[in-house]
């Protein structure tokens, strides 16, 4: 059982009574009624990829220890609809089978993220996971049009029609996406498929700070809103790292820039001219000087150099030092500010780290890293405190820009503790009056999203 | 005190112990605890467009007839963030103020009905409605970021930060999002901005079936997809109707077309062939012999010659005769099958009338139309019979296809018992679990949505 038991960083583990693996949705309902029988509680696993400890299995009564419930031989893709551009799916599905299946219908599922390879549909929804294509497609949320839970006393719930126009009443199924498992378990949905994209265009740009970033994203947007797929903006630390651990990496400019944008855009339509759209917002800014500098891909090549210094910053993180990730999001139009304040605070109270920045800003999503040295890391007598003062710390800042705690990576049982500390006390209070209403016997998932609710809530 | 307790149509009279105009949130949460106090339900009423009498207010109880709360007066539109995309308004904002008011800003809020004259974003948000754009731009579900709501206590929810990403526990906005006013009190939303669009171009296809207008939507989709802002599919047997009675009524072909596609394709970017599109795609299928004729429109007049026939149904329809009107939908691909078989099974029950077809297709949106003549309609010892009649027998049908009764118009005081008749048991009982949980006395618009939940549920 130990692979279910434990996270897939192999920093925590549960215990269960057993592990369960039904292959299809009738046995996970059969499951479920046992369970509700005999009083235990059930624990959904999808690809066990979550960063928040969602998946491990702790029960709040050692006489119950629980059942995992894992999807993983929950693999059918039911129904490709071409024309209502709607693939139906077991909760099972991998996400990168679900690309590699979409590419014969000249459709594309839009979700891209790291973990892509082991991420099952059904975490993806329990998580309302996001990735490199939010600020075009929007979240895991905004392409899910019916699902098919399984509810805490067993009892299917089913809605796979998945129809884009039916006011009649409430709709559940935003309930449970990003509901991480407290709810029911996702066994299946209808996704909503876009077509592929046959065009596309990179370009680095070196700007002088990040007010000229949300000028220059709110240009884009007049500009070309819509073909707008990447929108990330990289501090010069962050390069740095990258330029001093990783190989390969080739900076385009004579210095590293202070910050660097690194931008897609993709179309449709192969006749649009989207290296033209580049030239022409980013030539008007070179001659203003709020760009410092712009390189753009001229080919697959120099496209891929680009994006093979985003996407290796999490390994050169690793090496650099002891990094402490935050997950923070405020509105795009306040990211200068909150970076502003986030630097001046905690170059304060935590001098010997550096921050390191990493944010798709066209969500308003904010990775701030703060990279402590390994040395000074490892004299530390309570670190665990450390990391907690400077989550606190950080996290207090995005509060008080109307900001929140986690934009992509979910509660689980990791940041509990905040939740409470940081959400509207009315909106938790009706948080609880939902999960009663769903789960009166708090068996679905305990202590994750709410740390004390005890059985019987 | 009359015009807030009759709907617009003059069809159905409530009443009311007062009419409270507040000016602000604070004065719609007291006033909501002064009717938490007195146990008086509480009656909220926007444009009072609504097509399902949810606005008229009428008390379960005769001693507690309860308070109709009006946001005519709360009309700020509060702030515009054009680097967001965000306009945050009250919920009193009619429709066609915020399309001026955005103007300025190189922004449209793409919400487009007939209505939007009257109609305030907290209505709109309350009976999640559509419109023309759904097809691009979602319904109103998808246009809302944030929302401030007064609860049956009193006690404000509100969070109008509108974040791209959230993941910190259930999203509760959804829940209020259609919600017709049962679970509180809209009185402020956060709503996405999309850019304007700067080219467009029109076309009226003759296609010989449904069939052949949904491979057409599929051909569209795979060709340029995010460009398609209208795709409207009518009946020869409604154009007909309107070449009757309407004036200025052009039709570009020789007879009228057994089925019409009226297509509309938008861009941001005013570099894209629109009209080339047309003809690439429109071309191959009259070679193919699947399009029988082509117009498309070579200017802005032509272009408003198709949308004036488009937009003179429903007048031309109350002079034609007694037409009732089903709003239903099934997913797209399935539309032919519908349509195939509800004009099957009408003709054969009701062969007096005449289905007129006026469908939103890219969003499988069907509104069928039996169109009785008047002479036949007033001889009728019992149309209220007959009317009913009609309604089961075409919603039944949409429901066999797994579509609803209810796309775009709500379910109000109208259809509670085709709710409760064709609504999944299950689905309905976790609403009816919610509505406990949000307002568990039954003052928020009681007999609205559900028939028989007595006060105290
Ligand atoms: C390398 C890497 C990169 C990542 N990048 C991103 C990123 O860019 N954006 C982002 O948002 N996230 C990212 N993540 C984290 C992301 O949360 C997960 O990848 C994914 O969403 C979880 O899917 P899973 O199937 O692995 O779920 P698990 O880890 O198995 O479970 C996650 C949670 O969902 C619950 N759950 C799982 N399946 C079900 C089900 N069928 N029904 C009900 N509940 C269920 C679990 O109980 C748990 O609470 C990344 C993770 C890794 C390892
Ligand atoms: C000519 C015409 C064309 C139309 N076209 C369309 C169309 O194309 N697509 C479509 O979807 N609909 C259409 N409709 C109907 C549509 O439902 C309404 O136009 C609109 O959504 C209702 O807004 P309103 O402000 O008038 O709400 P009202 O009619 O006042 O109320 C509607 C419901 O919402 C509740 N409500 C109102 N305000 C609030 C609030 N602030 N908080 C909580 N509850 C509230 C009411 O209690 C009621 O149940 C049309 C109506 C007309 C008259």
């Amino acid at each position: 059982m130990h692979p279910y038991l434990i996270d897939w960083r192999d920093r925590r583990k549960g215990k269960a009574l057993c592990v369960a693996l039904p292959a299809n949705v009738e046995e996970v309902s059969r499951t479920m009624k046992v369970a509700a029988e005999e009083g235990q509680p059930v624990f959904p696993l999808g690809g066990n990829t979550g960063l928040c400890y969602g998946g491990v299995p702790e029960s709040p009564a050692d006489d119950k220890p629980g059942i995992v419930i894992s999807l993983q031989r929950m693999k059918q893709i039911r129904e490709f609809d071409a024309a209502a551009n709607i693939v139906t799916v077991d909760a099972g599905v991998i996400l990168a089978d679900l690309h590699e299946k979409s590419k014969p219908y000249k459709r594309q599922f839009p979700l891209y993220l790291g973990s892509e390879g082991s991420a099952q549909i059904g975490g993806l929804i329990s998580t309302n996971a996001g990735g490199t294509g939010v600020v075009k497609y929007g979240p895991m949320r905004d392409l899910v049009c019916g699902i098919e839970v399984v509810l805490a006393d067993g009892r299917i719930l089913s809605d796979l029609e998945g129809l884009k126009k039916n006011n009649t009443g409430y709709d559940l199924k935003h309930l449970f996406i990003g509901a991480e498992g407290t709810l029911g378990i996702v066994t299946g949905a209808a996704l909503r498929l876009h077509p592929e994209n046959t065009n596309d265009a990179h370009a680095w740009v070196s700007v002088d700070s990040p007010e000229t970033a949300v000028r220059l994203f709110t240009e884009f947007q007049d500009k070309c809103g819509p073909y707008i797929e990447a929108f990330e903006l990289v501090s010069g630390t962050e390069i740095d790292a990258v330029v001093r651990h990783i190989d390969r990496i080739r900076v385009p400019f004579d210095t590293v820039p202070d910050w660097s944008l690194m931008i897609e855009l993709t179309a449709t339509d192969p006749s649009v001219d989207l290296n033209g759209i580049f030239e022409e917002v980013l030539g008007e800014n070179l001659e203003n000087g709020s760009v410092l500098d712009a390189f753009i891909a001229s080919n697959a090549q120099q496209a891929e150099q680009i994006w093979h210094v985003r996407h290796s910053v999490t390994e050169a993180n690793k090496l650099e030092g002891m990094g402490l990730v935050h997950d923070v999001a405020v509105r795009v139009s306040k990211v200068p500010a909150f970076i502003a304040r986030a630097k001046e605070v905690t170059a304060e109270k935590f001098p010997m780290a550096t921050p390191l920045l990493v944010n798709h800003l066209g969500d308003g999503n904010v990775h701030y890293i703060l990279m402590f040295p390994h040395d000074y890391w490892n004299q530390l007598s309570d670190p665990e405190q450390v990391m907690h003062d400077v989550q606190s710390c950080v996290h207090d800042i995005a509060a008080s820009f109307g900001g929140t705690f986690s934009a992509e990576h979910g509660v689980g049982r990791k940041l509990t503790d905040e939740l409470e500390r940081l959400c509207d006390p009315l909106r938790y209070e009706l948080m609880i009056g939902i999960k009663k209403s769903l789960d009166p016997e708090n068996r679905m998932n305990p202590g994750v999203l709410f740390r004390n609710l005890t059985t019987g809530c």
